[in-house]
């Protein structure tokens, strides 16, 4: 930097400007500057900040999710949308990649915290026995776990009350009569999907209800898939729970290509309430939260955690029934007889 | 690393594994080298990478859009999406961050480049002097435009052509019978909404019709508030052109709330074709090209800069005009009198 300094005639500090692209240099100085330190043989690298205060000022998401079917789910675009309305607090961006599977994610951290490219990471679809968890834990890299509050071996967490959100909507089926639901669900290995379906089990139990589960993707082709083949069945559910709104809205397409009328013959009810759940006919009622406040706050509790603060676990508000045309009292016929109707009249 | 490598008893490539994340060394070992490492001093720092082949492995991407609406952007999401698909292919993340504003975007890329955070960025939303185009000429860092095939200051870029798709969307509804056209557009001060408001005035006034823009800023709320205000016009226009989905969505809305039947008394055409689309009743007629494979264009092309190549425009396939249900025949009392129509009968 002296070198740097005498030979273009400035100040230390007015090099440092120039190399770091900060204002406070003119432009006929900043090049001058680095054309000097290139000469010099210069290089410039993350090193400069990163030796300078040890830190690499961004943080990580890695997605285990193949990559174009990212900007179809309204969930993922929400939280990643919240997290940067935070992080550009400071001015830090976030460094976003996909990953096929968990050993190629823990790949990526092991080298993103040796490198020191990133300063922590926010761990999503956190499953039963997480792999991510004990490396994470090992290398003490700061994470924050976005969506589970067990099994996060003391990493602290973000999440919401799951399974008060699966009692929400089954009373609230139940209270419409409904005496046969149906449950689409996320992946059975994500740690959010087993709380999920062991309070569907518990509470469809407890209340005297017959509860039905198929494990779907998350996408449009398996929540259409599950619809048929939960309505196909001969006691067929007159009320459907699906574990997010791509699934829900496909759901609400096939069953009304079996000639069931939505909410006549069958209810839905879509998680996280997109502009989605909104848009189709009739419109979706849904267990509805902040996805974009819930990424903000995983992003001031990471902060926290790469500044060596002790950080607690955050349980954000659950989720609530947004009530929409999709879901009604249970069919007449059903109710008094279990008859199975046929296919409703035009 | 030979310090580190005789006092852990291992080979010196051993020691860069471990410290580099990568495989090819057990766990006791990994950790054995990581704690004499940080006895000795060493820094995990982004400069052992940068130092050794001078390149960051990342790519940037800042959008000067409010951080909570990306979630919200159909078009961003989709672009994102194509961009990872690509880069994921050799393990690239993408360093995505909001800015305020062209300065602040500029400041950013200053600070990536003089510190090699990134190999090179990904420019969205040029502008008509777009203030950016020269700083990254000035400093040589790797850049490619997507969406705007002129102003590029000898940047490669990767465009579709809007001029093109705006004649498409104007001579079918002319086809239709419709003699006044409304456009909603995005901001001004967009390259490409001066290529689309260019056009349109062009085209109109070659078919002989009224056509009048009035700017939106692709939100929701500007698509409702344009809709009405060229609906409530003395003449007004009887088929409607929007930037993009979101305000057209809005648009459709704003038309149904003040009686107007879609397309009995209006015609709606949206640009850029996303689940939206269909899923609203009647569903939107829209220009649809594929963002995601426009995103992987861009990022293909961003590596061969990176990598030092020359680097080609790509003119991406235009967008096409996919018919739905909002589009029809002018409506025939105005057809054959210019009569302002009241209020559609329920």
């Amino acid at each position: 930097m002296q070198d740097i300094a005498r030979r273009a005639g400035v100040t230390k500090a007015a090099v440092s400007f120039a190399l770091n692209g900060r204002p406070g240099v003119s432009e006929p100085t900043r090049r001058r500057v680095l054309a000097i330190a290139h000469e010099l043989g210069w290089q410039p690298s993350s090193a400069a900040r990163a030796l300078s205060d040890g830190r690499a000022g961004s943080f990580g998401l890695v997605v285990d999710r193949p990559a174009r079917t990212l900007g179809l789910e309204p969930f993922f675009m929400q939280l990643i949308s919240g997290i940067q309305a935070e992080l550009v607090r400071d001015a830090t961006p976030l460094l976003l990649t996909m990953a096929e599977d968990q050993a190629a994610e823990i790949a990526l951290h092991r080298g993103w915290w040796a490198r020191r490219v990133v300063d922590g990471v926010f761990l999503v679809d956190l499953r039963v026995d997480d792999a991510r968890v004990p490396v994470l834990a090992e290398l003490g890299m700061p994470a924050v776990v976005i969506g589970a509050p067990l099994g996060t071996g003391g990493l602290p967490a973000v999440w919401s009350d799951d399974d008060a959100a699966v009692v929400t909507a089954v009373r609230h089926l139940a209270g419409l009569g409904h005496r046969r639901l149906g449950r689409v669900s996320g992946p059975g290995r994500l740690r959010h999907t087993a709380i999920r379906t062991a309070a569907f089990e518990r509470v469809t139990a407890e209340l005297g209800l017959a509860g039905t589960t198929i494990e779907g993707d998350y996408s449009g082709g398996t929540g259409a898939a599950a619809t048929r083949a939960l309505l196909g069945a001969p006691r067929r559910p007159t009320a459907l729970l699906y574990d997010n709104d791509v699934m829900a809205v496909s759901g609400l397409t096939a069953a009304q290509g079996l000639g069931l009328a939505v909410p006549g013959d069958v209810s839905i009810v879509a998680w996280d309430d997109s502009a989605l759940c909104g848009l189709v006919h009739p419109s979706l009622t849904a267990l509805s939260r902040d996805i974009a406040a819930y990424g903000a706050h995983a992003a001031r509790r990471l902060r926290q955690a790469a500044g060596g603060g002790p950080v607690a676990d955050l349980q954000d508000k659950a989720p609530s029934l947004t009530l929409r045309g999709s879901t009604g009292p249970v069919p007449r016929r059903v109710a008094g007889t279990g008859e199975r109707r046929g296919r409703a009249p035009e």
